[in-house]
C-alpha cells in the first residue's frame, strides 16, 4: 500500500479505536422493541461518520422497522464501483452473567477489544468507513467509486435490505460488492469466502386424529401425529446422512480438483474440531466426504425444532391429535430451491404414512452461490490481503448463507466478496464477544489497499 | 332382588339424586392446590354418608396430598367380603365456555345429570353407599361382609392409595373387590370389564452436540439430537403398527376362541367408529387383527409427546443438543412389565444412531390384568348385572391401565370386578360430563342384587 495511506492509519489508529468504542456503546439491539431508539442512534451515527469521511449523497431511509442508511461518492470517472455493505445491528446480550465486562462498555483486554458486536458487525464495517476517511486524508481523493449501504436489521432477517436491493438496483449499481461480515480462517491467515450454501426452510405439519385420544382405549388402532413425523422424517434422510428424497443431488456439482486440493491444506485437525467445536462422541454424514465437502459442499437435511403431544413433567397417555417439525435443505450451488421444495411436497405427499395428513410450510428459499476466483475484483481483493499479512489468501467456502449476497447477485447482477477480519473465537452471537485490535487495524489497511490497487 | 329392596329404590330415588347432586356440588378437584380443601372436604362428605348407611370404623386418613376414607361392616360370619373402590376426586372442568351449565352445579336434562364427576366418579361409587343403605333398611342388616376405601387422588396417579394398599393388605383382605369406574358397552347392555392392559410408561432422551450448533457451519458433519431421536423412534414400530423390539411379543397370548367370538358379536361399526371416535381419514394397527383386538389384547407403542430444538415462531437454524420423548408401550396379561424395560433399553442401545446417546427413563411400569370370568364372584355379578337389565351381561376387555386392580391383585391377592355404570357418551374429562339418571338407579338396584346374591 502507499506509504501516505500507511502512514495515516498509523497515526490515527488510537482515535479509530476510540471512535469504534463509542460506536459499541449503543446498544442497537435490533430484536429488542425497547432498543429500538438505540439503533436508530447507531444509523445516526453511521450517517454523522459517513459524512465526516467524505461520503456524499447520505441518507438515513426509514423503513417498516429499523433504518437503512446510503451513501456514496462518485468522482472516480472510469474507475470502477465498489457497494460496500454492513450493519450496525446487534445481537442480543444475555446471558448476562457469562460477561466479564459488561456488553456495551467495550473494554480492552489480551489486544482484543470485547463489547456486543465488535466483531459481528460494527468493528469490521467501521473499517470500510475508516479505509475511506485514511485513502481521502492521504491521498486528497478516493481511487475507486463508492457506495454504501448499511442496515440496521441483519440479526432479525434483514426484511427492509432486501426489499430495498430489489427496488433500488439502478441506484445501487457497481462492478462488484464488498462485505466484511465474516472470519479468516485461522489467525493471520488472509481468506476469502468464495461459496456459501442456500437455504430451504420448512414446517412440516402432521395431523392424525381430530382431538387427542387416550392411548389405553385407542392405542393400536388410531393414527399418531407424532409418529407420523417421525416416521415420514426418519425417511428423509439415511443412517449415513444421504437425503432420501429423490432428485435432490441431480443439480450437486462436486468442487474442482483444485479447489479440494486447497482445502487440503488447510490447518484442520478433525479430533480437536470433533472435541472443542462439535463436542460430540463422533462426526457423522456422508461417507467418503471430508468435513469440508459435507458442510461446504454438499446439501444437508437438518429437523432443527419438533413439537408435539405432552411433553410436561410426568406421565400422560395421550395419542397426539398434531406434530410439528422445523426442517431445513441446505443447497449447494446450481441447486434450484423452488425444485427442491418441489421434491419435499411430492416425498411427503408420498411417504407420510396412512391416518396422517401433512402440510408443508415454506418459511423462506435461497440459492447457493459460488464467486467465481477468476474474476478480477477477487484476483484483486486476494492480493491486497495477502499484501497486508504476509500470506497467500486462501480461498474457503461457508456452509451458512448469507441473503444479501444473493440479493446483490439477483437484482444488481455482481458478486461479492466476503472479505472479513474475524476470527473463529470471536464468539459471535455469545458471551465475552471480541474483535482482535490488530485485525481491525490491519482490517482498515487492507480494505484501503484493496480500494487503491482494483482503481489502478 | 328382592321387592323390599326394590321397593326401598324406588320410594328414595328422589332423595338419592338430590343427595348425589350435594356431592357433586363440592368441586373436588385434585390435581388443583386451590381446590385442596374442597376435596378434603368431599372426603368428609364421604364419611358422613357411609356412617348413615350403617358402615363402621369410618377413618379419614390423611396421606401427604388427599385423605383416604375406609370403611367396613363386618358381621356377617361365613359370607364373603367384598372391598368397595371408588374416588371422590374430579378432573378440572376446563374449558368452562364449552358447558352449557355451570361443572359444579349439578343440571338434569333428557334423563341425565349434568356435573363434572357425576360419572367419573361420584355418582357411580355413590351407588355403592346407597345400595348399602338400601340392604340394610330393606332388610335390618347386609347379607355380605363390606370393606370401603375411597380415594381422593385418582386422577393425580394415586400415589397414597398404591402405598396404602401395599401397607395394609391384612386391613383390606377380602374375597373380591369390586369397582365402579367404568362404562357399559351400550345404553342397556350389562357389561363386566375382565381385561385390562398394563402400561410401561419411559422418557427416552437424547444427547447429540454438547450445544445447540448452527445448522449451516455444522450441518453435514455434527449429530442432530432430535434427528436421532426420530430415527430411533421410527425403527421401534413398523409401518403395520408392529412393534419391532426383539421379544416383545413372547408372552402375549391370543384371546381363546370363545372370548374373540363374544367380541364379534357386539355392535360395532367401523366407519362410525372412525368418524365419531377417532376422527380420522383411516384407522391403522396390526393388520389381521379386528380393533378389539388391537386395542384389547396387543401390545401397543406410543409415542406421547416429543419436544426439542427451536419450536418457536419462525425460524432457527440450530442442530438441536437435546431432545425428549415420551414413550410407552400397553401391554395385555402375561406380559412382564420388568423384562419389557429390559427389552426396551437393550434396543435403545443397539440402535440408537451414532454420536447420538440415549437414556431411557422408566416413570411406570405395570402388567396387564385378566380376570376369570369363571370366578365364582364374576358369575354372581354378571348374573345380578343381567337379572335387573335383562339381557344378558357382556365381558369385555378395555386397552387402557387401572393400577389399583393389579395393586389389590398383587399385594390383597384378589381379583376385581369391574361393574360399570357409565355410557360410552358420558364425556368423563370432558366439557358436559353426564350420568345417566336411569343408571344411577339402576346400578344402586344392581349392586344391592349382587351383595344379596353374592351372600346366598
Amino acid at each position: 500500500m502507499s506509504q501516505a495511506t500507511d502512514t495515516y492509519v498509523r497515526q490515527n489508529e488510537a482515535r479509530f479505536l476510540e471512535e469504534l468504542k463509542e460506536f459499541l456503546r449503543i446498544p442497537s439491539i435490533s430484536t429488542a422493541p425497547e432498543h429500538a431508539k438505540d439503533t436508530h442512534r447507531a444509523a445516526e451515527f453511521v450517517v454523522e461518520k459517513l459524512k465526516a469521511a467524505g461520503l456524499e449523497n447520505v441518507e438515513l431511509i426509514e423503513t417498516e422497522r429499523h433504518p437503512l442508511v446510503y451513501a456514496d461518492w462518485l468522482h472516480a470517472p472510469g474507475k470502477p464501483t465498489v457497494l460496500c455493505y454492513g450493519h450496525f445491528d446487534v445481537q442480543p446480550p444475555d446471558p448476562l452473567e457469562l460477561w466479564e465486562t459488561p456488553p456495551f462498555e467495550p473494554s480492552e483486554r489480551n489486544g482484543n477489544l470485547y463489547a456486543r458486536g465488535s466483531a459481528d458487525d460494527k468493528g469490521q464495517m467501521y473499517s470500510h468507513i475508516k479505509a475511506v476517511e485514511t485513502l481521502r486524508a492521504a491521498n486528497g481523493t478516493l481511487p475507486v467509486n463508492l457506495k454504501f449501504l448499511i442496515e440496521g436489521e441483519e440479526e432479525v432477517g434483514g426484511v427492509s435490505v432486501a426489499e430495498y436491493v430489489a427496488k433500488n438496483a439502478a441506484k445501487l449499481k457497481a462492478d462488484v460488492a464488498l462485505v466484511s461480515d465474516t472470519e479468516m480462517y485461522a489467525p493471520g491467515l488472509p481468506t476469502l469466502n468464495v461459496g456459501l450454501r442456500g437455504l430451504v426452510y420448512m414446517e412440516i405439519e402432521a395431523r392424525g386424529p381430530a382431538r387427542d385420544l387416550h392411548s389405553g382405549l385407542y392405542g393400536g388402532a388410531a393414527p399418531n401425529a407424532v409418529f407420523g413425523l417421525v416416521e415420514l422424517l426418519s425417511k428423509m434422510k439415511d443412517a449415513g446422512g444421504r437425503i432420501q428424497i429423490p432428485g435432490i443431488y441431480d443439480d450437486v456439482e462436486p468442487p474442482s480438483a483444485d479447489e479440494k486440493a486447497s482445502w487440503e491444506r488447510l490447518p484442520f485437525d478433525e479430533k480437536e474440531y470433533l472435541k472443542d467445536e462439535v463436542g460430540s462422541t463422533e462426526l457423522t454424514g456422508e461417507a467418503g466426504y471430508s468435513v469440508f465437502e459435507r458442510t461446504w459442499a454438499r446439501p444437508t437435511l437438518e429437523v432443527h425444532g419438533i413439537g408435539g403431544g405432552f411433553t410436561g413433567v410426568g406421565a400422560k397417555t395421550v395419542i397426539p391429535a398434531k406434530a410439528v417439525a422445523k426442517v431445513s435443505i441446505r443447497l449447494v450451488p446450481k441447486q434450484d430451491p423452488d425444485k427442491v421444495v418441489k421434491s419435499v411436497e411430492k416425498f411427503v405427499k408420498e411417504n407420510g404414512p396412512r391416518g396422517v395428513q401433512f402440510e408443508v410450510r415454506v418459511l423462506s428459499a435461497g440459492p447457493g452461490l459460488m464467486v467465481n476466483t477468476d474474476h478480477h475484483a477477487i484476483q484483486v481483493a486476494a492480493k491486497a490481503f495477502s499484501d497486508i499479512y504476509g500470506k497467500p489468501t486462501v480461498f474457503t467456502r461457508s456452509g451458512g448463507s448469507i441473503p444479501i449476497v444473493g440479493d446483490f447477485a439477483t437484482h444488481v447482477g455482481i458478486p461479492t466478496i466476503l472479505m472479513g477480519f474475524g476470527l473463529p473465537d470471536d464468539g459471535l452471537h455469545s458471551p465475552n464477544e471480541k474483535y482482535n485490535i490488530r485485525n481491525y487495524y490491519d482490517g482498515i489497511r487492507t480494505i484501503a489497499h484493496f480500494f487503491e490497487e482494483y482503481g489502478k
